[in-house]
């Protein structure tokens, strides 16, 4: 295994697009959306034969420590953080690389993330790999970007050109730029280019390089950086974190950091990658009847086509005579909604919150 | 009040239509379906002031004793009797009429129903009071036809045209004959032509004439009441009602009576009633939002309109971008299914029946 190395998985969101079945308690990565296992344990196991278990890091919110390191038994507990606001991207990985740094300032380590389904792994885990070495033999920011499948309008792109020699068999080239979410025209001309790569959110750096380029474009994660790596695995950590973190701006690392440097690579990524950001995309990997109904649990349907149906508990669900809705049952609430408004499920949570009522359910 | 007046409410069905809110230990009439109060409490307070606790008689499943008795306080327990099987209501009024026989041989009764919600309640006491005292001192057969509002084609019809003298204020009319349900057409020239009226299912009679009657036209059911009235509130009664009840035909009371006797007279029902056979039904009933949500419990909703919405024991119900639709949350099931559709609930029941797996939320 690489030396030297770290793997961070950010799972700090909540995945309100899954209500009901995600909830405060127990989000989108604590769930077994797509079969037996959690996003999170799928997202640990990934890295088997990468990474060893203890260097890595999952980072989430302060009150999902628990739940996290009961998820997975591949987790350390010392390796999981908690952080104690929500401050974005940016400043998760500013404290990520303050860990790494204390424990190996010689330390480069790879953003993962727990929302994708991945397959071909040994591709998957190649890529990681080679983009670890870059990052430690130069300084550089490695960023991994997606090969295209379709004009996509839900992800971000990245622009690269210039070929980046390497050793490896892994395709790096120099990023021009990154791209906010297109419209669907912008999408087709970026994909028929070959120039474009969707933007993974998956990154390999050196602490070095990184602290390099956040002094550069955001100062104050340089300095959260040096200022919480001497707390980092001694009783005061905690609380350096919580007075550290507070202030730091809510802001993504794309928008921090990857806009801005000009050192960065983009490694062709090339394994199977599906966001699973709602109903619909969990849909293509539930059982499926000869109908279209995608069902999880107990469900009985009559003249009902291409619906979603997921029915925890041993509760049934029954359907009569409806097409193409997402039905989604848990102890505390149930969720009915066609599938083309599967994001206004999150206005749903909205909704929810502002009431007052609900928390419970939340 | 009545001498020698006895009312038995009909309470035997099991409601397959309120599926899941109706099941085999809850059927529709011990369901709150229209607020606080089940359908069968509504149908014992009709009654209040016209005919004595000690003379309402309740007939319903021998399983669903127990559940009827609790269901009301002012219903006697032995006044509720349990059929062994189900043999349809003209076995249920045979099996009412061994009751009142034995207990008063002079005795007349009426014959109403659970299933429906009704208004204008002095005048509903006043028919049935008309009713049972003609029924008293005359050798006829009641049935109270209800003024149809819109040519139903849900309902059979009665037409009666010739007018009956009587001392009251309600209208009587010799019936000419029971028909069926008719289409649209049929039901619109019933309705032009002021001479039919919607059957009700609600009927009185004394026992004698009842059994006169029976004599003539279903012999064995005649045979019943005698065999049955000896053994009325003794220990040997729960046996031999076993033993006689089980032989019995499956026929209706209209089949096996009223479209054969001749001496039938229709009393006017010219008071609010409603059924309330299929979910569509109840929401005409329950509190509606302001874009026609009819909802029961606790419900949610984004850019839905026109559901009905009944969410048992606490649990959230949350719409988003539906219309038309019923959804119903009870602790083992939930149902969705489009408004036109409410007929096919009864489908999903038997469907679960077959499948075998299902008892415990049937």
């Amino acid at each position: 295994m690489l030396e030297h190395a770290y793997a961070v998985i950010l799972a700090g969101g909540y995945g309100e697009r899954f209500w009901p079945a995600s909830t405060m308690a127990r989000p989108k990565q604590l769930l077994s959306l797509l079969g037996d296992r959690t996003m999170l344990e799928m997202a640990v196991d990934r890295l088997e034969g990468l990474i060893p278990a203890e260097r890595v890091l999952v980072l989430t919110s302060a009150d999902l420590v628990d739940a996290t390191v009961a998820c997975s038994p591949d987790l350390l507990a010392g390796n999981v953080i908690g952080e104690p606001v929500r401050r974005d991207t940016a400043a998760a990985v500013a404290l990520a690389g303050a860990v790494v740094k204390a424990r190996d300032p010689e330390g480069v380590f790879c953003i993962v993330t727990a929302d994708h389904v991945m397959g071909d792994l040994d591709l998957y885990r190649q890529t990681l790999r080679e983009g670890l070495e870059l990052a430690a033999t130069s300084d550089v920011l490695v960023t991994i970007g997606i090969t295209p499948t379709a004009p996509s309008t839900a992800f971000g792109y990245v622009e690269a050109t210039e070929p980046v020699e390497t050793s490896g068999d892994i395709a790096f080239r120099r990023v021009t730029r990154f791209v906010e979410k297109p419209n669907l025209e912008t999408a087709q001309a970026y994909v028929d280019s070959g120039d474009f790569s969707w933007n993974s959110g998956m990154f390999a750096w050196s602490v070095r390089s990184l602290q390099t380029a956040f002094r550069a474009h955001t100062p104050p994660l340089a300095d959260l950086i040096d200022a919480l790596a001497p707390s980092v695995d001694t009783p005061a950590f905690a609380s350096e974190l919580a007075r550290l973190f507070e202030p730091l701006e809510k802001i993504s690392i794309d928008y921090a950091l990857m806009e801005k440097a000009d050192n960065i690579v983009m490694a062709e990524g090339r394994f199977k990658w599906d966001d699973v950001g709602s109903w619909p995309e969990v849909a293509d990997h539930l059982p499926t009847d000869d109908v279209g109904n995608s069902v999880s649990g107990s469900v009985e349907v009559i003249d009902a086509a291409n619906n979603i149906v997921v029915s925890a508990d041993g509760h049934l669900t029954a359907l009569i005579g409806v097409d193409d809705l997402i039905v989604v049952h848990t102890e505390g609430a149930t969720l009915v909604c066609p599938k083309d408004k599967a994001q206004d499920v999150k206005r749903m949570v909205t909704l929810l919150r502002e009431s007052g009522n609900w928390d419970s359910v939340l």
